[in-house]
C-alpha cells in the first residue's frame, strides 16, 4: 500500500499506464518459474571462461537458440576479425511506430574459477540450490517439483549466476514475458551479450566499430554488478577510469649483507617507502601537484543524488573491520574523487623468506582511478613528475652503470594502458525515464549513483556510438562475484525481469 | 727491502727475534706445498653442511686424525648434550714454561649449497684448480705434479675453501711447521674447530660451558671471514649485535576492490610506507627517539684506527652501482653506529601478481644492528615506542574484531631473538701483540678494524669464559663465501699459515 501511494504520488500518469502491465509480467513469470529456472540452470551448466573458446561458443549458440525460441529477430553472432575470440550474441525486436531504440547489454562469460576453492559440495558449473546463503546458515535443497513454488529467498550457486548470465537471462525473459502477454514495447529493442567482459573486453571497441550500423541506438542499458549494499535498487550513471604504474626503486647491483653494509649502502625499500609516503597526507589527500586539478565538479543533481544515498558506512566498517576511513567523507562521496592506491609492494622477502640483506630493488604497483575530467596519461604524468620532484631520476628501463653512478636516487617507472572515466548526466532525459521504469517495477525510487568506484570501459559506447549508457544492476550485493561461491538470490533475478520489462515498455 | 725497513723501524727487537723464524716457516711450507694442498683438498672433498650429520662426523674425524698426525695433543671431539649435533674438534699443545694460552678458533662446516648454481664444471665438494678467478678470465688447470710448484695466484674452488676449512687447515699447518722446524711457541696453544657456525652456533654456548675447564685461555683468535677489501690483512676487534622485528600493518579483513573502495578504506601498504618513512631522515639518521642514546663512544684508539683504514668507498660504489651513501660518513665509520634496515617488504602482489586490491596487510622485516652499549631488547623497545608514537596500536597477535573497531591504525609486531655487540679494546695488550705478529708475518701493519658491520655471537666468549676474542681473517676478499663458486687464492692460504705461526711464536 505504501508503495502504491508512493508511485501515485511520484508519477501518477505513468503508474496508471504501467502498474497493471508490471503486475501481469510478475504473474506471468511466476506461472512460468519452473521453465525459466530450468533454462537458466541449463545455461549456467555450460562453462564460460572467455579463454575456453569451445565452451564459449556453446554458450553463444545456446543463447542465440534461446533468443530465437522467444521470437527475437535477426539473431546472429558478431565476431571480431581476430579468429577464435568470443562472439557477441545479437538480436533485435522492432516495435511498430517506435522512433527510439534501447540496447540491452549483459555478458555471458564469467571470471576464471578454481573449483577447489568452492565450498564443499558446490561446483562452478553444476548449479546447486540453497535455501539461503551457505555462510548465513543456508542448506542445500532439492530442485522443487512443478507442483511446488520456488521461494524467492532461495539461491542458485554457480559461476555467472550473478555476473552476468543472470543479466542475460533476465533481459531475454523480460522480452519473452512482454511478448507472451502481447504488451506493447515503447521502443525498438536490441540485445547485445558480450563474451569476453571478464577478459578485459579486448575486442569490444572493434566489434562496436565493425557492426556500428546494427548498433546505433538512443540508449545503452548495461545490466552488470550488484544492487546497492543497502539492498535498494540502483541506477548507475558512470564508472571511474583506471590506469596503473609500476615503480621500481633501484638498489645495489647485488643483494648485500645488511650487517656489512647497513647504514652506508642506500636501502631501496626505505627509499620507496619515503616516496610512497610523500604521495598522500594523513587525511587521504593525494599530495601530488595538480592531482585534483582536472576534476569536473559534481553537478547539483549529482550532489543531490549523493545526499539521498542511504549510508552504509558503519555497516561496511563493521563488516571490513576498521575504525576510520581514509578520507573524512562518506564512501560514496570519496568514490567521486580520483584515487591513488598501492595495489602491492614487494622488496626481497619477509617472514620465512626474510634474509639479512639490503635488497637490490623495491617495487610498488600503483592504481590510479580517474573521474570525469582526468585524462589517464596526464594523470600518470603527474605521478611521474612527483617522483622526479622527490629527487629521483626516472627511467623506463633498468638503469645502466653510467646512470647508476650519475644519479643519487633512481626509479624505474612502467606505465600500463588505461582508460578514462565515463559519466552520463543525471539530467539525461532517457536516463531519467529508465530510472522511472526501475521505480515503477520495484515500487520505490532507485538510488541514483553518479558513479561506481570501479571501472568498466564504458567510454567506448560514447567514443564509437556517441551514446551514453546507464547501468541497471540486479544481483544481490552478497553474490560473491569474481570469487568462489558465486550465487544469485531468486528474488533478485525475478525482480530483474520485471525491471527490464518495465524499461522496455516505458512511454515517454 | 721496503718491508724489512718497515719492520726494523717499528719493532726492532721483535724483528730480530722473529724474522728468521717466519722465513723458515715460509720455506718449510713451500717445500711441503704438495702434501699440504693434497690434505686440504682431501678435507674439502667431504661435504660439510651442518645438518648433514653423517658427513659432518666424517669431517670431524678426518680433522682429529690429521691433528694427531701433526703431534697435537689431547685431541678429542666435544659434543653438546643434544644428540646428533656437530662436535667441536679440540686439541692442545703445552709449551714448556709458557704461562699464557691462546685458543685458535675456526669452523669446518660450510654454508648450504645449491650445486646447480655453481659455474659450469665447478662442484662444491669436488675441489678444482683455476689459474685465476673464473670471472676474471681464469681457466681450469690440472693439479701440478710434484716437480712443479703451485702458483700463489691460483685458486681452489670448493665449499669451505675460504669459509672456513681454510682457517682450520692454515692453523693446523702453522703448528705443524713450527713443530717440524723445532721452533718454540711462545704460548700454550689450543685448537677449537666448530661444526655448526653456519647453522647459527646453536650449541656453542652450551659447549663452552660444558668444557669450560678445557677452554680457559688468555685470548681467543678467531680465523673467519675475508681480509680487507683493499687486499690488506686486518685484525678485527669486534662485531655488531643483531636482532629483528617483523611489522604487520593491518588492513581490511578481506581483499577489497581498489575501485569500489579506494579512497575510503585505509590502505595498509600506505600506512606501512608512512611508518617506515618516519624512521629515518634523508641523511640516513634513525629518527626513533633515543636510538643512539646507549652508544658507547669510540675510543681515541678506535678513532685513530678508523682514520688509518684505506678508503674503499669509491671502489665499492663503482662495484655496487650507486652514487651516494646513505650516511654522509665513510663505510667503516658508518658501521660503528647502530643501524635500522628494511630486509624486506611485502603487501599483496606486484608485476604479474598485481591485482586491483586494497591489501589486507602489509609486512616489513626490520633488521637492527647494534654496537657496544646497545641492549637488543631495549633497542626493540625503542622501535615499538616509535610505532606507538605514530598513532599505531601495537599488538603481538592478530587483532580481534573489537581491537579493529577500537583503534584507527594497528600494527602487529613480532620480536625475534637477538644478541648484543662484542668489542675487544684496541688497547688490549694481548690483541696488540697479535697485531704485531700479523705485521711481522705479512711485512706491513694490518688494518685494525674496531668492528665488523656483520654479527657473530662472539659475546659468548666474554659471557662464558670472560675472554675477549680478536678475529684474524685470511681469505681473499672476493672468495664468494656464503654463495656459489666459493674459492680461496693459494697466496692467502699460505700467508695464513705464516700469520698463525707468527702468532703462536710471538714473545711478549
Amino acid at each position: 500500500m505504501r508503495k502504491i501511494l508512493f508511485l501515485i504520488f511520484i508519477f501518477p500518469a505513468i503508474v496508471l499506464a504501467q502498474m497493471p502491465n508490471i503486475t501481469s509480467v510478475k504473474q506471468y513469470t511466476e506461472s512460468k518459474q519452473h521453465e525459466i529456472i530450468r533454462s537458466y540452470v541449463e545455461l549456467l551448466s555450460i562453462p564460460n571462461i572467455a579463454s575456453d573458446i569451445k565452451n564459449i561458443q556453446k554458450n553463444a549458440d545456446w543463447i542465440a537458440g534461446y533468443m530465437r525460441s522467444k521470437h527475437i529477430g535477426n539473431v546472429q553472432l558478431l565476431y571480431p576479425t581476430t579468429p577464435n575470440k568470443p562472439p557477441v550474441v545479437y538480436g533485435e525486436v522492432n516495435t511498430p511506430g517506435a522512433k527510439e531504440t534501447v540496447v540491452f547489454y549483459a555478458h555471458y562469460d564469467g571470471q576464471p574459477v578454481d573449483s577447489s576453492k568452492w565450498y564443499s559440495g558446490l561446483h562452478p558449473f553444476k548449479p546447486i540450490l540453497y535455501d539461503n546463503a551457505f555462510d548465513k546458515g543456508g542448506k542445500q535443497i532439492d530442485w522443487p517439483s512443478n507442483d511446488n513454488a520456488f521461494n524467492p529467498m532461495w539461491r542458485i550457486y554457480g559461476r555467472g549466476a550473478s555476473d552476468d548470465k543472470g543479466g542475460v537471462m533476465s533481459i531475454i525473459e523480460a522480452y519473452a514475458a512482454v511478448a507472451a502477454l502481447k504488451l506493447q514495447p515503447a521502443v525498438n529493442i536490441k540485445f547485445f551479450f558480450e563474451g569476453e567482459e571478464e577478459a578485459g573486453s579486448t575486442h569490444l571497441e572493434e566489434i562496436l566499430n565493425r557492426y556500428k550500423s546494427l548498433l546505433t541506438a538512443d540508449m545503452w542499458v548495461i545490466c552488470d554488478g550488484p544492487v546497492h549494499q543497502s539492498g535498494k535498487k540502483q541506477v548507475v550513471f558512470g564508472v571511474r577510469g583506471d590506469t596503473h604504474l609500476e615503480l621500481t626503486v633501484i638498489g645495489p647491483k647485488r643483494p648485500l649483507h645488511s650487517g656489512h653494509y647497513g647504514n652506508w649502502v642506500p636501502n631501496p625499500a626505505m627509499e620507496l617507502s619515503k616516496l610512497l609516503a610523500s604521495m598522500k597526507d594523513e587525511n587521504g589527500n593525494v599530495t601530488i601537484k595538480g592531482f585534483y586539478d582536472d576534476v569536473v565538479p559534481l553537478t547539483a543533481s549529482e550532489k543531490e543524488a549523493l545526499a539521498k544515498i542511504p549510508s552504509v558506512d558503519e555497516q561496511m566498517k563493521n563488516e571490513l573491520g576498521f575504525r576510520k576511513s581514509e578520507r573524512p567523507t562518506s564512501l560514496n562521496t570519496s568514490l567521486n574523487v580520483p584515487s591513488l592506491n598501492i595495489n602491492g609492494i614487494q622488496s626481497a622477502g619477509v617472514g620465512e623468506k626474510s634474509a639479512n640483506v639490503i635488497p637490490t630493488k623495491a617495487i610498488a604497483s600503483i592504481d590510479l582511478r580517474l573521474v570525469v575530467g582526468n585524462d589517464w596519461k596526464r594523470q600518470q604524468d603527474k605521478v611521474i613528475e612527483h617522483i622526479k620532484s622527490q629527487g629521483f631520476y626516472v627511467t623506463e628501463t633498468d638503469p645502466t652503470d653510467q646512470e647508476r653512478l650519475t644519479h643519487e636516487k633512481i626509479c624505474k617507472v612502467v606505465r600500463s594502458d588505461g582508460y578514462n572515466a565515463q559519466k552520463t548526466s543525471l539530467d539525461n532525459l532517457f536516463a531519467k525515464r529508465i530510472s522511472k521504469a526501475v521505480a515503477i517495477a520495484s515500487g520505490e525510487d532507485p538510488i541514483l549513483m553518479p558513479t561506481l568506484g570501479g571501472s568498466l570501459p564504458l567510454y567506448v559506447f560514447e567514443k564509437v556510438l556517441k551514446t551514453q549508457p546507464v547501468t541497471v544492476p540486479i544481483a544481490n550485493h552478497d553474490n560473491n562475484q569474481h570469487a568462489e561461491n558465486e550465487n544469485i538470490r531468486l528474488k533478485n533475478f525475478f525482480e530483474g525481469i520485471e525491471i527490464f520489462a518495465s524499461i522496455m515498455m516505458l512511454p515517454k
